[in-house]
């Protein structure tokens, strides 16, 4: 074909001391940018996804206290907390679909950097080459931009800052204190000696890659004007060892433990569920609340749990109480009242399920 | 209107030490965002595109040496040289409508962090509220998800790196050993004593904050996981300051002297020219490069400039040489080589200025 | 005094416009830094040392697992935990006593960047404003040089560091899961609703203050060059507010729980001391960790714990177990192996608190 | 001898899976800092610093204008220049020697992190290896401390922000609006069509070298707490890299053009000159720097230059004025005023040397 001709004289322009130069090595690396987002991280990122909202669909039987800061908050289910982890993954694939359309933006035919001399149809190069969002407008700027690169960076970061948390998460929960997971053995080293240990080094290899690519984040906003040529390879290493380990096996393996996560629950974990309860009952937010902080500290005046107290005692903190009061306590019917879209009640975890096939399955197109 | 009434119900949710607290205090951070975005910085930043597509379109006749590492490489037209900075901040621009989309999702009605349990419609709510793009998909996540401010710091960082550039050229430029251009009073500083002195104080201000705009970005990246609430601060301060010095006037202000631009091009920025000559003749690339390179040798040899040489010293490095090649050295006519779109040519700039209008014109609406 | 009129006329030299002002606004950011360091900072270290190493006397007798990658691993004494973190301080404390000292060179006399013309004697300047590392060595260097400033931005980043590691350790400790230590309630924020949770805010306040801390030191180095004289402001902001809540009354406060931490032991802590008790018996290094390995391995298929084996259960592993290999599950016992200076032993610690105390002694003169 | 079995011992101690393990790998990390400090980097650090003196000795004779932020201030000899250079990187030796004391601590016997339970005597251990600041004080702190691979990193990213700041002031004089400065044909790359470009590759290399030096800084601060084992690589790449660049051949090679820079000097950088005039005749800092604003302005009126003022121009002014202001205007009694230590004078910069020289003797010893 002609046009394959022609873009190949182009790239033949000798390159040694020659004009052609600078274009030639920007189009090099936006190729290649285009193809490792397309052919290899973004498949991986939704294959991730895939399996956490498999084991989400699967597991949604088990609760465990959802945490703020490490305290123990309010019960949710382990699906919703591996949904959570599916939501912050499909942040960083649409960041990254974005930053891949601003990367297909062709470059070539702006030389050296004043432009091209030959009337060389820069569109129909552009289309050749499958630059999907046509060509680049001043080729001042065409030959020296790398905020693409630099985009990348900060979105490869982001995606480790995702995963550094979900490895974190992870790191507690198979501590001997929680002992909500075990690793399997195949993404832990144990000792001979110890065998009680499984130290989760994959886990923590993921967090000591996060800092490294943030590093090499503040690298490319600092050198960002005199970026070497041989600036390709920058981008590439260490990318497919983090990808590599981000990819789903690891994540398939651990194996949760309904018990040990339920056995995490305790009744004051309900006392917000006390006022969501006399809310429904027509009393305002302000004074629900209020109420339930009372039967709290009367809780506490008679040294027993919430669930201890009896209706006569939650009586004298309010009129509003009915019998069932004493019905509260129960773990599956606290996490069954988050029902809007995005709660953690099963039907609304399914729902959530849905969303994210529907997704993927759009991306797969 | 009913609506309005629920979300004030929602909001007025008493906070002290009370569930509803973490989604409100999303979604305030996310609304701020949205209008910091849409008010201020993309105005802003669409101004001063603005101010560079006007000066480029009524400044075409000033030609100046295009640099490559503070080397001069090729003629450019000042248009063009404006012009590249127009087309960089338009990726700003790009980058922070995405951000902008990606911020427009409404957490509300994710509680403390397990949903909302009273059958609310969030998806009335998030209109109510302005949020274009939905509503949040996971409440966990919802909840402690700070993505778009580390998005929007980074977009601020690039922000900062392009004026940064912006700024140490016009330094450069208005510095002695150069003297393309003249700074207004109004953005330099002088002194009493030494008058001949203007002190580009407001550019190296831009450089200054563009630090501490990548600072932020890396403050952020470390803190992610354990966002303070007052974080709301964070973002909205020394922004202000960065993007007011952005701002147009200080853009408007600085004189372009042609003389001294046109003084600081030389004959030699167009040996490429004469291989270019010889490949328009049918002389293939690699030939026509070498036979440029031996005119070169010539001229040195001869201890004169490339446009003193005479046709007959053409002649004895190449037959294909006519009369003409005498007539090369202008530099308005190798600029006008550069005819393809995003090149320097007189055409190629206008339209380029043309895109710019045209794109400038759809952000508007 | 004659000395003080010359300073005074040099530091009165007008500013505007004027050549003095260079090295004067260097030589007045160095007399803050150099205060700041000897009359806050420094002492405020001291006494959070000094409040570490106090607890580590007076509550020897507390035990507690020793943790790597949140897996047990041995048993350790909480005093030894405390001094661990002293032992970081303390380095802290050595960074900003040689930044101090390298701070205190007078660059007073450089004036705009040439020099000073004035036979003015620099040494007795510098003595006089109390700079102990004498006189900067080169006029153009001294007015730019802002390394000091720099080098003490990576100090406070080390400190916030180590507060940091501090603040998650005593996060984790203060988790149900963990139960080790209470907070007081002036460092913690609870709520009506849930007085179950006490949010360490002070202790997460502490770890995004060290994210910030990181940010300003990458600012920093990238503005190195054009450091605006407005800086002076950049050293201030943040540091008080990080170093008032480093000071010690936090630290005081938190209550350790011994019956908690002792419940956190297990035997199977304690194999490696299995191989300590062969070596000790003349047993080569490898061979005495296979056999303990061994009877790990034998106590799994007995399916009880390595305290349960019976003398002949060893035996079955190797004859070199004497009947004292019974009475090996102790934690005390096991901690006293740790004799040798800087270990974990009773001794071993006091001999710690001691150099600690001395040290103190001596920085204190 | 005894000793070094035993250290053989302790290193050959089994690693698989055991508990030694910990403080080996500090040690050695340690160990490799201090000889890659001591035997290579501070060599070529003082290598480069005696090219600079030595170049500074023999060419006092260069007169060049001193910039700040790009604008000509006052004349400086070009020894004075390259001596900035040489005074930053002492600095950067003295930092450099700081860490290397702080990294000569002894970690073995430490254990995995509880201490060493056979007796062992630390201190011959750290005399016998090579420790020079003895051992570490506890064990917890021991096995994990990588404060001195930061600090060594922050060292590292210094050394690369002054070198940077090297490459940035030549690669400006080497351009060809300033031309002081020719870079010798080894450390730059020519094109054989455009032979009047001489690219400084080198010297961009080391700019973008610093921005990845800052770049792992930031990863090591991120990463503090979960150090991989295989973190010894981290510290060793790139380091070469940059410090055979730092290395003195491409500094001996530029040639300095003094007609060039003397060309760039020119007599209204002598104003504040005429204020010190006035000064040494008795006259008030301030009335004598009012003075010699009259005179700028009367020039400006006059439109000639500051020199070329008559007697009577001058009387005008100040009475105080003597008919020897009319020789005011060499640019080589300019430069000798400045006579205090670390001035421009030519004694000056030859007590610079000689300070320098007995430095660089002490350090070598």
């Amino acid at each position: 074909r002609l046009l394959s001709s022609v873009i190949a004289a182009l790239i033949a322009f000798p390159t040694d001391g020659v004009e052609g130069r600078n274009d030639q090595v920007a189009t090099d690396i936006r190729l290649w940018l285009m193809d490792y987002l397309s052919d290899e991280l973004l498949p991986q990122l939704r294959r991730l996804i895939n399996t956490l909202v498999s084991r989400a669909e699967s597991e949604t039987g088990v609760l465990m206290p959802g945490y703020t800061h490490l305290q123990r908050t309010q019960p949710v289910r382990w699906s919703h907390w591996l949904l959570s982890y599916a939501s912050m993954l499909r942040r960083d694939c649409q960041r990254l679909a974005d930053c891949r359309a601003r990367t297909a933006m062709c470059p070539l035919g702006s030389g050296a950097l004043a432009g091209n001399p030959f009337e060389v149809d820069r569109q129909a190069l552009a289309d050749a080459l499958g630059f999907t969002s046509g060509v680049t407008w001043n080729s001042l700027d065409a030959v020296a931009d790398r905020d693409f690169a630099s985009e990348f960076q900060f979105a490869a970061a982001m995606i480790g800052n995702h995963l550094s948390r979900l490895a974190e998460d992870l790191i507690l929960f198979c501590s001997k204190e929680f002992g909500f997971v075990t690793l399997s053995d195949a993404y832990s080293t144990g000792s001979s000696l110890m065998p009680q240990k499984k130290n989760a080094d994959s886990l923590e290899l993921i967090r000591g890659k996060t800092g490294r690519l943030c590093g090499h984040l503040v690298s490319l906003l600092m050198v960002q004007k005199s970026l070497p040529s041989a600036f390709n390879k920058d981008l590439q290493e260490d990318k497919e060892g983090l990808f590599d380990s981000a990819d789903t096996p690891w994540f398939e393996s651990p194996t949760v433990h309904p018990e040990a996560c339920a056995g995490a629950l305790s009744c004051d974990m309900l006392a917000t569920d006390l006022a969501y309860y006399l809310v429904r009952r027509g009393v305002p937010f302000r004074e629900a609340h209020a109420a339930s902080g009372r039967c709290v500290a009367l809780a506490e005046a008679k040294a027993c749990q919430l669930h201890q107290l009896t209706f006569e005692d939650f009586r004298t903190v309010s009129d509003t109480f009915g019998e069932e009061v004493t019905q509260l306590w129960d773990f599956e019917t606290s996490v069954e009242q988050y029902g809007a879209f995005g709660g953690t009640a099963l039907e609304s975890v399914r729902q959530q399920v849905a969303a994210f096939r529907r997704w993927l399955g759009d991306e797969q197109k």
